[in-house]
């Protein structure tokens, strides 16, 4: 079950790497590789920190789920793009899973709770700076101001917050993918903002 | 003998990074840094994922070889420019020999050969990624349509098919440097192009 | 007192990382972030390579520094950036302890001295240019021909020297530090240039 649910985090974050290439306009190849880092980027970059073998270049599916979303997108993107609000919930899905797993894999190998909660966040977002990076542009969660990486935090925050009470497993795991799932359908809904600084909303 | 055309590899894809420094007007600086990070990233990319310490931080020749093409870049620039097409045959060596050497080192490290196949790639691509991302540019592999990750794939593939067959050591690394190689030269050679989405092409 | 300085020059890193997110109109999350990724950036790629992991994942007050520093800039920036040219001189201060810092424990996890200088550049530049590459620009390393990376250079280069000749310790490492600072104060001060390419410089 936890297995599914990271192939369909997987899923969709690579179908989000996949459009990108076609909004840049980049070729099969571009597609591919963009799908692939969109999708595994996140994870990559906690495992490095974490000093291990990155799960990525351990599991088939992994590998080949990108790939299916880049196929999906190539063949069928004008649907695709036409159904982007429906991805939209799944990427809202898998940004809370990937924080709530990202945040137990770091408390497992023994990070405090504060540092597990800041790679946790890192591994629902980084997958997504880099596929903007690669598409040669700014990280979308830099500027603009929805927010993204906020309910991550707080998803990430209450798993360690409960790890410090004592409260482990999947259950906890589940309940923090679902709080940051819902903060970030609620922010998307509710159209809630993160503020500018002082003076820089000024300077159109 | 493998040292010797490892460190070929390394050269070319250094003028390969400093001739991007040139055309973008980098200073001296800037060229060597190009160089170093163009020839030695996707080994070094590599290796983290392999969670072993970095070759190019063991040894000498990895450090100085780059250096060495940046200064001839420095100051022959021009010439270096006017042979470019003798360096894209180097650099098509260089890919190929990367991409066998990467899938090799993989294999050894026991990574299945799925995964040997997708780090090997990588290894071969991941220097010159790195290079276009710190000069600003989209990574030209995303996008220009020319075959140049495809050749490494099928090397790779055939190093990690020839290993599901038991055949290992250097001979089967050489070979499938070889192929991706001619795969290379073959589709500069006669121009295959990597497709683009439905209706991408059209929106001029 | 070590950890002193590491924290200052943290900070002074960090509010470049948060001034630049108010130049480019990121909103409070990216100031959060590209604080956090400059101050930290050059020190995790460090220690990924030494393959142990990353002293900003173990630390509370690297964690928390940086946030610190994105909110004074948040509420203050117009201040921050009238006091540029003081930070200035702590960013130097702040690439002279990374590069010495960097160079040290390089040394010691038995890097060479021609390794662990690299290594310790990269340290004290690395930051810098994640934080260039996040905001969409060229890291200024690369071109603007002040002389930020050699100072490094040049102090990383005297420790390895001096460990070479068997003197260790932290007076070694502050000296060292002390040079690489005073050499960016004095190419500051005397508006010492990199210099381009031939040919380069004539092209406009």
């Amino acid at each position: 079950m936890a297995e599914l649910l990271d192939l369909v985090g997987i899923f969709v974050f690579a179908l989000s790497g996949a459009l990108m290439g076609v909004r840049k306009r980049l070729d099969v190849v571009g597609m591919a590789v963009l799908a692939e880092i969109t999708a595994l980027g996140g994870g990559i970059v906690r495992d490095l920190v974490l000093n291990v073998r990155p799960a990525a270049f351990q599991s088939v599916g992994y590998v080949v789920v990108p790939l299916a979303a880049a196929v999906v997108v190539f063949f069928f993107h004008p649907h695709v793009a036409r159904v982007m609000p429906a991805i939209l919930v799944f990427d809202a899905a898998g940004l809370g899973l990937f924080c709530a797993v990202g945040t137990a894999k770091a408390l497992d190998y023994g990070l405090s709770p504060l540092h597990a909660t800041l790679l946790g966040v890192t591994t629902a977002v980084g997958g997504g700076m880099l596929r903007d990076i690669l598409a040669g542009e700014i990280p979308t969660l830099l500027y603009d101001r929805q927010l993204y990486a906020l309910p991550a935090l707080l998803g990430s925050t209450a798993l360690a917050g409960l790890s410090i009470a004592g409260v482990y497993g999947w259950p906890a795991t589940l309940a923090a993918a679902v709080l940051a799932t819902g903060l970030r359908l609620a922010a998307m809904r509710y159209n809630w903002r993160a503020p500018l600084a002082r003076g820089v909303g000024d300077q159109t």
